[in-house]
């Protein structure tokens, strides 16, 4: 998860996620509209008898802020919470993925976030092992790691049986910022890239003093970065009618779609 | 404002009850679902601009609470925030209303309120005032609070011209508690009395536990307290259909009815 704004719990059960699966959740920054469903998602959580671990990632301050209501508002927390003040750089390592980070331009420190999933092993071709005589077992785990194999003297090599490596996917969450390159770099090939675009063109001098993005500089961004799509985000809520920014953005990045509550949508990777 | 968990700015919104009125919030104590929503009303309220004072009461612990995220989430409070820590008593002295609090019994230190409008002065006959010759003015002024005049050499009194005192109302919050005798007293006759009925009477052992109160508890109060109109709410989560712990209070008070989201009421004053 990527920040944790008020009511996100709500929205978690409405989405029907659950609430003690494997999560990470990533902060970008102490603003109350990126931090403030937190206490209420722990609590929850506790509440109904979450037992995974919960890792929070997040700029200096994010542990202060949870130590305080831990502090202030009693619960009894049910689960191991990790909480790991972070910097622009690595912030994370899974055996399925990394999560890098780079400091934007905001009125304060403010990170922004790249998912990148791992290649998968490619496809293992069941038929074709049988075929040239492997037996299912230890020979067929070498097969997968990219190693041959000797079979009644005769060596099969893996890329008879095994696909190449599929390619992972990766997932950009820009947060307030203005344009700059440090995150330009971190958007780079993103299949999704999830920008903010706080404003319509003609409030870029609002964009400018607030340390936000108008939807054309989210547009150009994504065109800059050559993502593949691109979701538009954290809008005013001064915009009843998101549809001018959307128009804005389109005129640059044609594969542009507003975010909504509750969206889902399927990250493919592109092979590059 | 009788507690505010998380999302109570959303549905402040929905209700269309604007951010910059004069407004009071009073807090029971403090568990997350009573308390957890007024970091992000305070801060929408500062973003949207509000210059109104908010007074904020409730037990100790409140203060710590709020400095806290006022420290670790940065914005800038717009408007006079004035935190008022209490205990049981008069809590809050108004023109129209008095506020008064007792302690129920739960598993951390718990206020219930007692909001008693003040009677507000009968209604003023205008046409009669008008026939017995009372110019309007400063004379019209002291018969409304209760004088006699003299015009042309004639008393008149207030009796002729404003109608005896209307009666304020009376309207109970009780949080979460056990039943309990303190409790019982601060609903005394309450017009509207809202009580927490956190499970139905199965779960009787539940409540007993974690300081609730179970439907009929809540019935068995408005009863006793002699009150004219009982809403349950504070409903535990397990319950998607409402209607088993209406069906077990209605047994004990006809006149009860199940709190829902955005539920609007009108307070009557009876005669007392």
């Amino acid at each position: 998860m990527f920040d944790c704004g008020e009511g996100t719990q709500r929205q978690m059960l409405a989405a029907r996620l659950g609430l003690n699966k494997k999560m990470k959740l990533y902060v970008t920054h102490m603003h109350g509209d990126h931090v403030l469903g937190i206490p209420g998602l722990i609590q929850t959580m506790s509440l109904l008898g979450r037992t995974e671990k919960l890792e929070i990632f997040g700029p200096e301050g994010v542990r202060d802020f949870i130590e305080s209501f831990n502090r202030t508002v009693p619960y009894n927390l049910a689960f191991e919470l990790e909480i790991n003040e972070v910097r622009d750089g690595i912030v994370d390592k899974e055996a399925e993925y990394d999560v890098f980070s780079v400091w934007g331009k905001h009125v304060i420190p403010c990170l922004s976030y790249a998912l990148l999933e791992k290649p998968r092993p490619g496809r293992f071709d069941v038929r074709m092992a049988r075929r040239m005589g492997v037996p299912e077992g230890p020979l067929w785990k070498r097969l997968q790691i990219g190693r041959s194999v000797k079979v009644h003297g005769r060596t099969v090599s893996p890329t008879r049986i095994v696909g190449s490596p599929r390619p992972g996917s990766k997932v950009v969450y820009i947060a307030d910022t203005r344009p700059c390159k440090s995150v330009e770099r971190l958007a780079r090939g993103a299949d999704l890239l999830v920008a903010e675009s706080t404003f319509d063109d003609s409030k870029a001098d609002k964009a400018s003093e607030y340390g936000h993005s108008t939807a054309s500089e989210a547009a150009r961004l994504a065109r800059n970065a050559r993502a593949k799509e691109l979701i538009l985000t954290h809008l005013s809520v001064a915009y009843k009618d998101p549809s001018v920014l959307l128009k804005q953005a389109k005129r640059i990045f044609r594969r542009t779609l507003m975010a909504y509550d509750l969206l889902r949508l399927e990250v493919r990777p592109s092979r590059k």
